[in-house]
């Protein structure tokens, strides 16, 4: 390539870099660090962090884009060097919108809001949290203002996670498959006494579960040499490059579906960073797409697959010899419907498949309301649990199994939680175009075998990395836009089975 | 503090905070990091040394030296203020005498010196790997002129690892007790069947060596509330913060010595780095002083108290807890002999208390010599041999067992080994001080006690960090400059009573 344009990408290494890095330090952080480390790993992340931002942000950053751009002119839209200009300017114009006396408002407020919610949360007390919360939603308002949207201020904050989606785009979507999801929900949960999930709560050796489940996200493809898997709180995943890409898992020794399908989740975000083209390698284009197209893969391993008749009937056996005693006379069809049993739960991280996109609607609809200014924070918790009623026919207890329950909007995140719902839609989506260029897909799953779905993937979604919108990509993978019709007919007909409706 | 000052300490905090970022990664790199990282990592490292050299390097830097200095005109030497300007100003100029260019070839010649290294050791080709340390051993010299000197181009290398330290010197303090150590061995090899040390090279499980291990360190003082201990190829002690100190352990199952005096060891840099004073947290002062005080830190914890007597009549007994078959019908005593015995080895890395600083002073001569061109490359095999042959009177058999067997060469190390033989003989003037103030230390020991040990070695080095070079140190500890004859005088006490001499 040209000179400015290597210029251009040796800068962004090197910030891309200092990125990693804070990437490292954070995962340290939730996995190995002692207690007295968090003051000073807290002052590092900070200072890699606005290192960085500075170097992003610099004049030189604007200067080296223009260069550039005039010297890969009329490369084509889809060229990697066409790519990183076009995805970097997005980048640069998102990033420098914002004034750095409002960023380090913006960063005093919420991390002095995580105790607070913590706090409120332990007691049950929204009221406690109310304030910051009001400070918080003033402070998410004025980013969409410097951010700039078209219709809805929301248009701004969900921009930052799924380039290109709008509020209205998202509302259609939702209200398309609501209907529908109520009503399965409420069939299913007349007739909850068909399925039993009591054997998933037993004593299971935490050692049995990390070995059974890393067995398992081994066959999916999740590759250990450019991986990693330990122990955390909250499980997550994290990118150190396309060939460091950990995982972590929190075990409970009396309840197998946490480690399980979380390591298969988030294997299957693993599975998508390990996948990305290594030409984009150290670029920012290194990643995934979207945070929607990311919750696609780790929801399509975890429950496509994961939690499909046909996986079970060849993983059963293996699950057996691990756990002889607590499944004894527990056949592969009666665990297969344990584990898909649906349930109105208040907690959206324990919802199942079918409930699960419900509980992204109500805080969809509350978040594009206090942005609007339709619901005021004070009535959050009343309008929550309304919501709440209306689509799952439960009311929250107390806050701290409603309003409360999320980290979210402490940390000043609007705009994320429809991207987990996206995802859910977009996984059943690929899949089927997965299944329309290879039929076999499902026998082969049902034989443990997955590489065919695996290399579907990472040729069509990964490779890519972030040189395409969601939109984009999806359009070009399945021939349309994010839709739910794939989704809700999945669903029915999975869970209509499960339940004989 | 003055605004400059302020902003010096904002400045150099930056800096510091990348340098423990590359800390972490480079832990990382070697404890937990899949094969596939490596790429990546050196990328990543390189670019954090970068830009942290490329701050700390900055005009900026000596301006705010210079501005700092001035504002601070007339503390005492000792103040953190004078002494962060003083020990910094030292460190800019140090590392802004390398020229760019230089440092790039350098580290493009050690990068690739590793493998012609490793080759050469792995066929025990000395010839191999002679090419690549000529231009080494040009390098080094070239960084002696570069760095300046007095007297000899060894000064300004040894220089780097202790300040203000020289060649004459080292020189007059390894004669100073070479002939008692070399009839010292003689005499103990003579009686070699004395002590058996057979009872340490059978079947101990690791995690049982691991939970011994560290139930000793803690007792120790290492608080693991601010530190941790993993698995890996090469030990060693790595500090992310006061509050964040880590150490890491090799674990032979047939053979417990590795891992249990190599935790004490680690552990003795551990509480170091744990103990420097809060007040220098965050600024270039935080750390240990220089390689040769380090080092007497963890040769106190491993050696003087780890090896002795006392210690094991009250630490055998849980050792046996720990190893119940190993052990049965040894006795303290003998445990303690066989922990001690001496041997003629070929390894400076397994080498006992009396023997290590032979090791030392044989490449001490030989460094000294190719930088002073007084030896050729060429002949360094048979230099090597030749002084092995009269001081310790065997010849290695090999140069893998001989010349080759170091790492530190292939690295550009020069000037970095007599820190180990320093460290020696400090910790016993340390610990002859520490006793001469507190007499009941080798009491309190032999019941398991080691705070008043390790108080004052809080409040006489640990809590100073860099403010002193390692002669100010030592004067203002001992009253006296580094010597030889506590260590000679230790060394004969404690052998000449194993042995029966």
């Amino acid at each position: 390539m040209g000179e400015k344009y290597d210029q251009l990408v040796a800068h962004l290494s090197e910030i891309e870099d200092l990125d990693r890095a804070g990437s490292i330090l954070g995962w340290d952080q939730q996995v190995n660090m002692p207690p007295g480390g968090a003051m000073a790993r807290a002052r590092q992340l900070s200072t890699l962090a606005k290192l960085s931002h500075e170097m992003f942000t610099d004049d030189k950053t604007a200067k080296l884009l223009d260069d550039a751009e005039r010297e890969t002119d009329g490369m084509p839209y889809d060229s990697n060097e066409a790519s990183l200009i076009r995805v970097v300017k997005e980048d640069y114009a998102e990033r420098t919108r914002l004034p750095a006396a409002y960023v380090a408002e913006f960063t005093r407020v919420t991390a002095e809001a995580h105790e607070v919610w913590v706090h409120a949360r332990a007691n049950n007390d929204f009221a406690h949290f109310r304030p910051t919360l009001e400070r918080i939603v003033d402070l998410v308002i004025q980013a969409a203002e410097y951010l700039g949207y078209k219709d809805h201020p929301y248009d701004a904050l969900i921009n930052r996670f799924e380039r290109g989606m709008t509020t209205a785009r998202v509302k259609e979507i939702f209200d398309g498959h609501k209907p529908r999801l109520v009503s399965l929900i409420s069939a299913v949960t007349e007739h909850a006494e068909r399925v039993s999930d009591a054997v998933l709560h037993q004593d299971y050796n935490a050692d049995q579960q990390r070995a059974f489940g890393l067995d398992m996200v081994k066959r999916f493809g999740y590759d250990m040499q450019r991986g990693q898997q330990s122990v955390s709180v909250h499980p997550f995943c994290t990118t150190f490059s396309r060939d460091d890409v950990r995982i972590t898992t929190r075990f409970d020794s009396k309840w197998l579906n946490p480690a399980l399908f979380g390591m298969m989740h988030e294997a299957g975000h693993a599975m998508y960073e390990q996948g990305v083209g290594a030409f984009l390698e150290g670029t920012p284009l290194a990643g995934g797409t979207s945070l929607g197209v990311h919750e696609s893969q780790s929801r399509m391993w975890e429950n496509i697959v994961g939690r499909s008749r046909g996986f079970w009937m060849w993983a059963f056996p293996f699950l057996k010899q691990y756990f002889p005693t607590q499944l004894e006379g527990v056949d592969a069809e009666s665990f297969y419907k344990a584990i898909n049993k649906v349930e109105r739960s208040f907690i959206r991280v324990e919802a199942d498949e079918a409930t699960y996109n419900l509980h992204i609607m109500v805080r969809f609809e509350l978040e594009t309301g206090v942005v609007s200014g339709k619901i005021e924070v004070a009535d959050l918790a009343r309008e929550w649990n309304d919501r709440f009623e209306s689509y799952l026919g439960v009311v929250p207890p107390s806050d701290a199994l409603g309003v409360l329950q999320d980290v979210h909007w402490s940390s000043g995140l609007m705009g994320y939680f429809p991207t987990y719902a996206l995802g859910n839609l977009l996984s059943v989506q690929y899949y089927n175009r997965a299944l329309k260029d290879h039929p076999s897909i499902p026998d082969e799953i049902a034989q443990g075998k997955f590489d065919t779905l695996l290399h579907w993937l990472n040729e069509n979604i990964h490779q890519y990395g972030r040189k395409f919108t969601s939109d984009e990509l999806t359009r070009r993978v399945t021939g349309e836009s994010i839709q739910s019709n794939d989704f809700i007919a999945y669903l029915e007909g999975k869970f209509g089975d499960i339940y004989g409706l």
